[in-house]
């Protein structure tokens, strides 16, 4: 086999690199536990049929076959499995299917890999973690969740800050505003617009203006109206009286409008006692996926704006419905492998070291190594990690071989009766006697750790 | 949508199972770091051409294709990707992609899922959990790891013991044990000889032996032998003299042999030292992947035989080749889906509650949501996962809604000036006075934990 090259959209980690993703996964998990969000898993496939609901993500779907499977390629799509490409669609199926065994308002959390047979490019990948935090009720659920939920998230995004990840700004925005705004306007096709006006970040505010003239009937005057709203934005409470002006101007009165301001105006006055400076209100936020009816969320990492959204979500009013029962919900999901990849590739942050060893004990000959087995065991007890050297090497060959790992301590057993152990700090040579059931490294050496790139 | 049902072939737990599944997965990766085994994700995809090098394993493996793909289902393999059936291959490419970054012997651990489209059965199931260890070499790998390695695995699984999971006992034997044996008495097709001592457990002795006739031409004196060598078993050095006269009876003189006996003899020792009544040598044991070329290893649970192998693995000589450098290494593979499945159906373990919240902060009213909120965020910053009340029912509705959660404390924030917050436990009714920055849960009801299901 020749040495093979890597897929294109498939990212992978080496070692040093996966213990980044594993410490930003074990903090985020923390989090959520904090906070009572149970962890579950969901299957990686789902019935085609059901990932093909919504039809603008079909193209983007891995349809599965088995190689011996008879039927081949056929236009029957029943029973055909596809692997899913987000997790909220399994998980609004998961809790239709144990609805019975759940007490709700569920409060879950996910952390898996979706794929999407999308281009690959700079920060989208075709295969990538997920980690997701949904809250749903059953029959209905408090707007209070729409204002804890980014919460959870700032602060799950805030503790990865000491390892050198940016700070995070959340940007909110409120489907009823923008919706009763068009709607006074006098546009009614909500979708259209919320689509166009998604696409500023991309195309700029005179090509939305174009497509919305466009693509949803609107006059010029009605377009500038839309992208006025758009541009507002804020981090306090006076966001919502500029609304209000502009509706005014154009002589908009909506009760849904204003229903959207209040719950608008809570999420900002509640964001700015809970996590001061991180929440802002930005009206142009749309998400382009239709299920959204209240809050939506997008966050950037500060300085990294053009790397896009690494944690986005809202409030849908139907997750979930088995047509008896409505399952409304608020979620947000944060784009793991995204973010791994800037912190890795933009040098922001680097591991102490990529195995977890803290200390390789030596092997002074072949026939001693049980002795090596004995203090490597002793230590492991006491919750050291360890690795015993490979072979009986010169003394020389087994501290580089340490060296190369970033292993920063040596053991070296007693070779006379009587004799200590000794173990060598190889960073600083300082070699000193210890006791295999009394001597720890220090604390900032038992694990690797993530730190900032320049620490 | 309607209700669903599930997917055979495909577990997913509920939360409380999922509860089981993530100390199961959190005690072996402990173990796994504290022997210095470094954590690697590789994708789930490999190109179909390298998962279809071993041609028994075709039929089982998921092909991939974008919904909207022109070339469709043709008979051009080239560029095509397949989910992975196991962790094994795309491990060896990882280690040749990336052979330049790596520090050899390389121990890598990683915990992923795999897919097979099997017939699912009992155990058998169609997406499940692996969780592997390896130790890859460049050149060379001394003998002593394919010692090590199964010992690992004996204390990642030993350390499950406290949640009730049976004891194991792993099975092991040598390859060139089989080879020299057979080879000395004039069987040449080793392969197909282990391929129907592999079947021993499913169809019996006697079928074996007509197998063996049968397919690799052996008399029904040379099956005999063959099966007198599989009925050997002990856990002591004795095995490897019975071996010596049973091949002496027929007068088998093996250098190989002699090499794996060696080898058999040297694992038995260490474990009875390090993992007394653990390993067991089995001449049974073949395994039916062919790269094995040393120790191979397979795991019972004690009392669960009928589960079949829940750990398995062995050496190989050439893991991965470049043509100029090989790789060998030898690991072991546990069946985590497989064993947690059993746990949870069999009724052998439980997770004391299934979200992790040790206290449900109540609300007294909308209005004092806050008050209920800044409490929850003391108890977190001190490391209590907790949750706020969903809505300000009645205290008695709140109480019910902790009970169903198995959430064991109820806070109550003060109402009036000077008045001290309280705290139940529900289980026992007991009310205290507390204050959220001072007081905590009992260490044993901080977290879920899992214990025997009749603890």
């Amino acid at each position: 086999m020749a040495r093979p090259t890597p897929l294109s959209g498939f990212p992978e980690w080496l070692p040093d690199g996966r213990v980044v993703e594993q410490h930003v996964l074990d903090t985020l998990r923390r989090t959520f536990e904090l906070h009572g969000f149970a962890g579950i898993e969901t299957r990686a496939v789902e019935p085609l049929d059901q990932l093909l609901r919504k039809g603008e993500t079909s193209k983007e779907v891995y349809v599965l076959r088995r190689l011996q499977e008879e039927d081949g390629d056929g236009a029957d799509r029943s029973g055909q499995l596809g692997l899913h490409f987000d997790l909220t669609v399994p998980f609004a199926r998961y809790v239709l299917e144990n609805a019975g065994h759940l007490a709700f308002p569920f409060q879950r959390y996910q952390v898996q890999k979706v794929w999407r047979g999308e281009r690959p490019q700079d920060g989208r990948f075709r295969e990538f973690v997920q980690a997701d935090i949904d809250v749903v009720g059953a029959g209905d659920l408090p707007y209070h969740y729409e204002v804890d939920l980014p919460l959870v998230m700032a602060e799950a995004l805030g503790a990865l800050r000491d390892i050198g990840v940016p700070p995070v700004r959340i940007l909110v925005n409120n489907r009823r505003v923008a919706e009763g705004f068009y709607r006074g306007l006098g546009l009614e096709d909500v979708e259209g617009v919320l689509r166009s006006i998604d696409k500023l970040d991309k195309i700029g505010p005179e090509k939305v203006a174009d497509l919305l003239v466009a693509e949803t009937g609107a006059t010029p005057e009605q377009a500038r109206a839309c992208l006025d709203l758009a541009a507002i934005s804020g981090g306090d409470a006076g966001v919502v009286d500029r609304v209000r002006e502009l509706a005014a101007a154009h002589g908009i009165a909506s009760e849904l409008m204003e229903q959207g301001l209040a719950e608008l105006r809570q999420l900002i006055e509640a964001a700015a006692v809970r996590a001061p400076g991180v929440v802002v209100a930005d009206l142009k936020i749309a998400r382009g996926l239709d299920y959204y009816t209240g809050s939506v969320y997008e966050t950037v990492l500060v300085g990294h704006e053009q790397l896009g959204s690494i944690c986005s979500g809202g409030r849908y009013d139907t997750l979930a419905s088995d047509g008896k029962q409505t399952y409304p919900g608020v979620g947000l999901s944060i784009g793991v492998s995204r973010l791994v990849s800037r912190l890795l590739s933009g040098g922001l942050v680097r591991a102490t070291r990529g195995v977890p060893a803290a200390v390789l004990v030596a092997v002074t000959s072949d026939e001693s190594r049980p002795a090596s087995d004995a203090v490597a065991t002793a230590l492991r007890a006491r919750g050291v990690p360890v690795e015993v050297a490979p072979t009986a090497a010169k003394f020389g060959k087994q501290i580089k071989h340490a060296d190369r790992r970033g292993i920063p301590f040596v053991w070296f057993p007693a070779t006379e009766d009587g004799a200590a152990d000794q173990v060598k700090d190889i960073r600083s040579g300082e070699q000193v006697d210890a006791e295999a059931t009394t001597w720890a490294p220090p604390a900032e050496d038992l694990w690797p750790r993530v730190v900032p790139a320049e620490a």
